[in-house]
């Protein structure tokens, strides 16, 4: 864990994907005990694309880092019981349970008559119990008819699954705000959280609905310029592209002095009447102003324009592959505290994050790998429910439990690392 | 608000743009009493585009719904010291400030003299503190390069700055971390949350970045195609566009049986040598798929493809422009609790988001609009500071403070509303 914050609080995760999986991450890093139940063999998921060539995923393990695994097979009944009475053990910070994966043997109702100040933490696609995920959710929010050069007859989906992503940090908020408020009144919560519920959410809140609904001319795809402000991509004579903003007045004032343009602009508000130092005549305006950016940025190789723009303080980026991003950005490196080398059993040494926050006042811990599948089994059920080795050592006879020797990458995992 | 958790906990917020300003709306929607301060007249985002047509910014009142509003020149030392005050103030859940707009007289350093168990949370462009914005940050993630057709020559930029988006969720999971420590320990806190930290952490996450370090074959765009899964949008014959995503194995088989492709697909399986119940196979054929599934849904209208995949359970949703997810989607109504009817001072009436979580034990409260610029700023410079009337008088005397007569859309904003 990166943070001892959480620490005492204790998570059974029963999940798939991605928004579940991340909430429980999220929280696993800043010290909660997250607890991923997995069936024998891994779940749906377990196997996802991109994995190490004959090897485990990356996908799970990098979704999956610093959380103890248990592996039940729930097609028992005493199985079941044994998942039941992990969420519901005693423990004043215990007693919660995440999940994306509803089952009636996990239902709120159900778990509740064992443990009443249960908090349960739910995932779904839509809040009527409709399967959606972040695709069939992005579609629907008009997003990708904005997008690049998208239209109604070719929309373009984003990559990123934002909704899964934004969901999963909600979900980690409500469940550390659940559980405070059930230290102060003693209550168990319900939550459910819908990924339609999220992504419409989070348009309402950046005014696309409201704009909508009062009927304002309807947005257009714009390409890479910002909306409402400046910003756009632009090429240097070397070919290198780089994105630039001017969203506040300072970063404005900074582009047009690094471009040799205070004169030039100043021409054009007097000559057409506008005031480029207002957000909204910029947007309006971006045509003239990005001709003119591109005339100076388009004679220079890179080397000039970045060192011009960071003497001037403009605010720019330069595009990249995620190839060039690990390989050549210094955010993306152990010199950032944010990262750390690891080693992922089956996938090798490689870079990984901890919790993105920094908390400057506390010791910043190491960041941990991804556990086997059943790694944890053993001691979960000794530390948690208290079991004996030899009740332990039986529900492995009976195949209702298993440890990391089921785990199917475990040969991989056990041979040196690939990197 | 929507839910009374948080209680008791009064952050001041001095913000601009979207990852403060979301950040504190999701805490004043959970409860907390968010004081976000602005300059006499607004701060630079107060008029940021979409506007109402001669009126209010939806982007400045969607971000800031349920907050209360102080006016204050900081400009004059005076006002500075107010702004401390109002940090420093007594509370057990008091103490707390989140900005976005670093200033001396705000640093953690200077307040804590003040209130030793101060909890600051500053989100910062990169961590060196160097400028950046979602846009300048997304660059370099590669993902413009992996969007719809994008490429090295023409990236395409995300349009949610879904950066911003998850900064907001994890600041305000942070925060409530922090206080929860507060109260255990009796330290305060130091937050920092770099953009580009929050971005290449998600991507850490999402094994983007061990892919590349372990030099797996570089992904490229792959346009509206999901990646690892299959997944992708399709058209009817009457010329309605759909998503269709068969990420588990449940929803492929759905698919496959609404389709009537269960001989074909099985003739393909045995023809080529691939398994689609298996997700990688699937990605990898999935031209074959696809072209098997427009056939079907190409010559069939919406309606029956609608019907037909809802009856199958295929994970589907159609494509929207905005207006129509307002106009026509009811998950975007007041049929969804999530949503509410409200009448935001110079904007008009409108749905608005609450929480998007559900605490289904508790009752669901309403959705408050954004107050007018300085609406609160008497009560709080009462309620907070104990400042008398004739004190709050003398402030407003010397231009100090100022109260929603300075706000410069007030006559928009008691005209009768918009819609």
């Amino acid at each position: 864990m990166t943070y001892d914050l959480l620490s005492g609080v204790r998570i059974i995760e029963s999940s798939a994907f991605i928004a579940a999986p991340l909430c429980g991450l999220t929280l696993a890093q800043y010290g909660a005990d997250v607890i991923r139940f997995d069936l024998i063999g891994g779940g749906i998921d377990y196997g996802r694309l991109p994995c190490v060539p004959g090897g485990r995923s990356i996908y799970w393990t990098s979704l999956n880092k610093g959380k103890r695994s248990i592996a039940i097979d729930i097609r028992k009944p005493e199985g079941r019981e044994l998942l039941q009475a992990l969420v519901t053990a005693p423990g004043d910070r215990g007693g919660i349970l995440l999940t994306n994966v509803p089952a009636e043997f996990l239902s709120h109702r159900t778990l509740s008559l064992r443990r009443p100040d249960l908090i349960s933490c739910t995932i779904e696609g839509n809040s009527d119990g409709s399967t959606a995920v972040d695709y069939t959710v992005n579609c629907a929010t008009g997003y990708p008819m904005l997008t690049g050069r998208g239209s109604r007859d070719a929309p373009v989906n984003h990559v990123l699954p934002a909704w899964d992503v934004a969901c999963a940090y909600q979900a980690a908020f409500g469940l550390t705000v659940a559980i405070d408020a059930r230290r102060r009144t003693g209550s168990g919560q319900t939550l459910r959280i819908a990924l339609s519920d999220v992504a419409f959410g989070v348009m309402s809140h950046l005014g696309l609905l409201t704009e909508a609904a009062l009927r304002l001319p309807e947005r257009e795809a714009i390409g890479n310029d910002i909306y409402g402000a400046f910003g756009r991509d632009f090429v240097t004579s070397d070919h290198q592209r780089i994105m630039v903003a001017a969203v506040s007045l300072r970063q404005w004032k900074a582009l047009v002095q690094a471009c040799g343009l205070t004169d030039a602009i100043a021409a054009v508000e007097g000559a057409v009447g506008v005031h480029f130092d207002q957000e909204a005549d910029r947007f309006e305006g971006r045509a003239i102003i990005s001709g003119l950016i591109q005339r100076f940025v388009g004679a220079k190789p890179f080397a000039t324009i970045a060192e011009s723009f960071n003497r001037s303080g403009v605010c720019w980026g330069l595009y990249r592959s995620v190839s060039e991003l690990v390989s050549e950005d210094s955010r993306v490196s152990a010199a950032n505290p944010v990262f750390t080398q690891i080693e992922t059993p089956g996938v090798g040494a490689h870079l990984a994050a901890g919790a993105s926050i920094r908390f400057t006042q506390m010791p910043r811990g190491q960041t941990s790998p991804a556990p086997l599948l059943g790694q944890h089994t053993d001691e979960v059920l000794n530390e948690v429910l208290g079991l004996s080795s030899a009740s332990i050592g039986e529900l492995h006879g009976r195949a209702v439990v298993a440890g990391p020797e089921r785990d199917p990458w475990r040969s991989t995992a056990t041979a040196p690392p690939v990197s």
